[in-house]
């Protein structure tokens, strides 16, 4: 047979597999896949589940038949019918109980007997329950759980658990790297663009029940009528879905759309606005959630503006919403240009208004004290707010870990942090324990696969699975987001969540390691960059964060330098007071250590931080081969776009380590040390690069 | 039963219908469906395909069999085996024959006998005859024409046959109205996205020979090294599709990118330096096609910069170019600040250089004088310079005509472009006998169908199948492509055509009746602004071009105007000197006109006016009406888009029409006739809109 021939061979086969482009596995679907469950299992499935028994019930509770209908008519190969009643033995019943021990958005799954008839029972104090047990449901057959004897109850660890869309009205994502905003501004309100009922539906498949679908660089334009018309479509789109619809308000806007000389939060006239504004949009969306508001922050206009505080502002807007049972969300993510160290900041303009913002408002505070670095450790917001509403805010979208194309799982990221003991309020207390809402800017857009790369989805599903129970493990979240998307065969699993594990310590190895951050290049954050300081404010250079000499490299954020540390709570002052103490992945972050200094591996620092660049290439060459194995067992498609993505990794994380390698040698006047290889280029090289094209820019 | 049970069962009838989302009638196999053709209809063509042989050749040679394979494996429901050598009755043969009457191109489609056997032989002199053959064969059975007896000989009216893609390197698309560039820049060269070849399909299936993968407002980064290894993985995917690559060419890349101190064409070091790029792009992509130059326009660099011609400047590339075969596309879409009618410019400047320009040059030369109005004449420079290759370029992409949103089929316009009598060089020559070239500027872009609506769709399968045979009817291929992309039933075939051949009439009709043009608004080109008369040249305002006052409406450019028409041939300035003799569709393009002036109609040119507006509406409504008879004929998904496009089409003509009667009703001083429906808002509200983030604009 020719080579020629022996190609066609292989295109039938493709064929006779039904695979046309339209069917392909191109990612569209992401977890909620519903292919049929091999044999034997799919007939013990098929005998708990010969109807769906639903009464009427809200668009809600529609939503939860039609998805278990959906999904169990895929996973068991055949239609499950919908009925009013039970009249067979194995159903499945979405059943509201009005004194329920669920709260307001829990379920419980109990197997057990109805009219006589063995059934499943989904039951929930609300609808909204009803949808997120149906889905857990469905999660049990694509993770291949046993339905029987089910007798468990779940209910959200926060109450919101909220995207963040930093999506400009002209569909540009600022850090976005998945193509446009899902949003189709200019053809709503009239056009009701199906792929919004997906979003929902993956949305409400992970417990995410809210979503702020603008900006916080906001543009006040979202809050005139037009654009409100146009808000409305979209919250009619996903509220059967159980997600309600915030907005980013410009502090601003009652200046520049409502004609005001001014927007100080004491003005009358500005307070009305902001009722009136509220009201009107409370007409058009009947549970309109609230405003999530970046203000006095980057170029923000905000209350300081008019010499008042953060809580003066936040009330304000929190005043204007309560009748409607509206929420604010006001970000601590403030940095003054001032020449104390910006970790610093946030600390202390808010920690001081605890207790005194109004019962509706909830500050928001990113993870770590920085800004969404690959590590930092946590906020010392958190646990440090008693009288406040917290949320944590964490950052789906990779704008500082590669972007879409890098394979990192921010699991374990999160759960760090989520687990990270703050010893305050309480001596037991953990971040987890601290906050009330967890909000994910989000990492999705009009890429046919959502997030720009198949393993960018398992960040959405792993942030709303972590907001509903903050307590998951990271690796148990992997396992399950790996068989829902990939398949349950045991040894794909282990390989894929092996992979996904070693993913963020591989980032953090070969970007920043030993608690460096901020050595990005300017303004796209695309590639290293340490060398930068000739930027306008001192805390915009890398430089600034390193602090790297002849003498040394870290920031000294002891009582001997900025005493951030003096910020978190006693144990954690005394723990990181002293090198020795210091969590090494926390070293640099706190201390600023001289080259020489010998590490407990009994390499010197110098020594030590080249072995975490090579150790962090070294990683993802790994999962290329680790990949590599998985060929024959995953689809054309997605094997060929991870192995194109995962060689763009190991590219980029060449280019990263040598760059800083070089960098570092230029800094501290050292060679290397015998054995260790040589940056590909002079630092001159990577210090000329230029990427102005670079997808994601703010604007 | 309950609604919301019967809403259930209609859910759960979708779903035995197989409908998931993964397979949804989203558009994005354009009019390559390939679905099962109805009984009897299959067994006939069954029978006629039991097999298809083919011998090696090049990789378009494979994709001509790896075409006919999945058309009719689709087509006929059934694997249709690649052999190579027939065995059965009723095969399909591709054949290469070296002396072939069918040119580089074309190809042969006959009825025979092969070694005995009934066959159906596809013959042709190239391997990219032997694609577009095999793509007319699948045609016939898309559009159930017959196999038999087939003897037909086809071969391409234009050498080069390309879309021009305005595509920046950040993934915007200027004037798209598709998502974002196809090109995923970022992650180039490594990564080879399995669309670029879907695309090229969609190219080659309509004869497309060549790109342009850059906006012809051009960056001069793609010729840095790093790009042209990205561009040549594209070339790569390209090329087994029979579709050559050119880019984009900044003219002044020798000085941005280069580091030499001018771009002076006649500079030896400026020569060396293009000699040496273009030598360093055919090592990369040895059938690269050459340049597309936009010079000395709206602000781009060319030529004149240094006192030489746009002879001198394209002669430079094409030297270059020359000794790998390239060619120059040169645009002829200039006009300077001056005080002269800015339609007369490009002829002015262009037509004294007939004769001037290298054998591989190719001036480029839109439809109109003016830009892509959606109406216009034609560019009086079609045969008006015998001595040059001119290419005719039109506009995929409506950035003139609704965006994406408006269903404008564009054929009749380019078929009316194509067939005007320019009676130059020979008193029976047409627009189409004066062109080598047809060049588009493409619709497509990363949305799922590609285009941003269904119905644009069709004109990039217009463009190719006019661009393949310049004497094509847009009717004609308005039935075939509402064959392949909607089906063949009769009724829903006459109806859907029936609505594209009226479309452009009502564009033209609710935007720029009777001759108007240049009316929309500044820089986005949304919707209406006759108005606008501040622009910082004269000849970017809109009442430039209408001269609206109280004495009339229309532009003179007679010899007691601008005389524009001068630059016409004889024939075609006699009959539009006079206002009795001048078409009504170019009346105020070429005459200014009192308001009272009588029409054939017998109506004054006022109530006329008034007239085309509402008849426009009334178009767009009869397309919404028509469209909802097809409700039961069309599936859900692509029904409901078309539906809701219609719906803002409709919205958005009033808009026109108000907006543009109450400019009219201000600079005439006029009363509305009884019966004319008075405009919905006050001219000020009109002039009061902003659409700050409108789509495709220009960065």
């Amino acid at each position: 047979m020719t080579r020629f021939a022996l190609a066609l061979l292989i295109l039938v086969t493709g064929f006779l597999g039904g695979e046309g482009r339209a069917s392909a596995e191109d990612g569209y679907r992401l977890w909620l896949r519903y292919d049929p469950v091999e044999q034997p299992a799919r007939d013990q499935y098929r005998r708990l589940a010969c109807q769906i028994v639903a009464t009427s019930g809200s668009e809600i509770a529609r939503s939860a038949a039609v998805e278990l209908q959906r999904g169990l008519g895929g996973l068991l190969g055949a239609p499950v019918p919908v009925v009013e009643r039970t009249s067979c033995d194995g159903a499945i019943l979405l059943r509201r109980e009005p004194a329920s021990d669920t709260g307001p958005e829990g379920y419980k799954l109990r197997s057990g007997t109805v009219d006589g008839r063995r059934a499943t029972v989904i039951s929930a104090g609300s609808d909204r329950g009803l949808l997120y047990g149906a889905f857990a449901l469905l999660r049990r057959v694509q993770t291949r759980q046993s339905l029987e004897p089910l007798n468990l109850r779940e209910r959200p660890g926060v109450a919101l658990r909220m995207l963040n869309h930093w999506d400009n009205l002209d569909r540009h994502v600022e850090r976005g790297y998945a193509g446009q905003s899902l949003w189709d501004w200019p053809r709503l309100p009239l056009w009701r663009d199906p792929r919004i009922v997906d979003y929902a539906r993956a949305n409400a498949s992970v417990g995410i029940n809210a979503t702020v679908l603008n900006n916080v660089n906001s543009n006040a334009t979202i809050l005139t009528p037009d654009w409100i018309a146009k808000v409305r479509t979209l919250a009619d789109q996903l509220r059967p879905w159980g997600i309600r619809v915030f907005l980013s308000a410009r502090f601003s806007a009652p200046v520049e759309i409502g004609g005001l000389p001014t927007a100080d939060p004491l003005d009358p006239a500005v307070r009305r606005w902001w009722r009136n504004k509220s009201d009107e949009l409370y007409v058009a969306i009947p549970d309109f959630g609230g405003f999530l508001v970046k203000a006095n922050s980057e170029g923000q206009p905000g209350p300081q503006d008019y010499g008042r505080s953060h809580a003066d502002g936040a009330n304000m807007l929190a005043e204007a919403l309560a009748p409607h049972g509206g929420q604010v969300l006001w970000r601590a993510f403030v940095y003054a240009p001032s020449a104390d160290d910006r970790v610093k900041q946030g600390y202390a303009e808010f920690q001081p208004l605890d207790g005194r913002f109004a019962a509706n408002v909830i500050v928001q505070v990113k993870n770590g004290p920085l800004d969404f670095q690959p590590r930092e450790p946590f906020h010392p917001l958190f646990g440090a707010m008693p009288g406040t509403q917290l949320a944590l805010e964490v950052q789906l979208t990779k704008e500082y870990l590669g972007f879409a194309t890098h394979l990192a799982y921010l699991g374990p990221m999160w759960e760090e942090v989520l687990q990270s003991r703050t010893y305050r309020p309480r001596q037991g207390s953990r971040v987890r324990d601290t906050v009330t809402v967890m909000a994910g800017v989000a990492n999705s857009g009009t890429d046919r696969n959502w997030t720009g790369s198949h393993f960018d989805q398992a960040n959405w599903f792993a942030f709303g699975r972590l907001a509903w129970k903050p307590d998951s493990s990271a690796a148990a979240i992997a396992d399950e987001w790996t068989k829902m998307t990939w398949g349950n065969e045991p040894g794909k699993v282990a390989t894929i969540t092996r992979m996904m594990m070693q993913s963020r310590g591989a980032v953090v190895d070969y970007m920043t390691p030993l608690g460096l951050a901020h050595l990005m290049g300017s303004g796209h954050h695309h590639g290293p960059a340490p060398w930068v300081a000739d930027l306008e404010r001192a805390d915009w250079n890398p430089v600034y964060y390193h602090r790297a000499g002849r003498d040394g490299i870290g920031f000294d954020r002891t009582a001997s330098g900025s005493n951030a540390l003096g910020q978190y709570a006693p144990p954690i002052q005394r723990r990181f007071a002293q090198v020795s103490t210091t969590p090494e992945p926390y070293l640099l972050w706190f201390h600023h250590l001289a080259w020489d200094r010998r590490m407990r591996s009994g390499r010197t620092l110098w020594e030590e931080l080249l072995g975490r660049y090579d150790r962090g290439v070294e990683s993802v060459i790994a999962m290329r081969s680790s990949w590599a194995t998985l060929r024959s067992e995953i689809d054309e498609e997605r094997y060929a776009q991870v192995a194109a993505f995962l060689a763009v990794q190991e590219d980029e994380a060449r280019w990263w380590r040598d760059a800083s390698v070089a960098n570092w040698q230029d800094a501290s006047r050292r060679p290397l040390p015998r054995g260790v290889r040589a940056p590909a280029h002079p630092l001159s090289y990577y210090q000329k690069l230029r990427f102005p094209f670079a997808p994601g820019q703010a604007r």
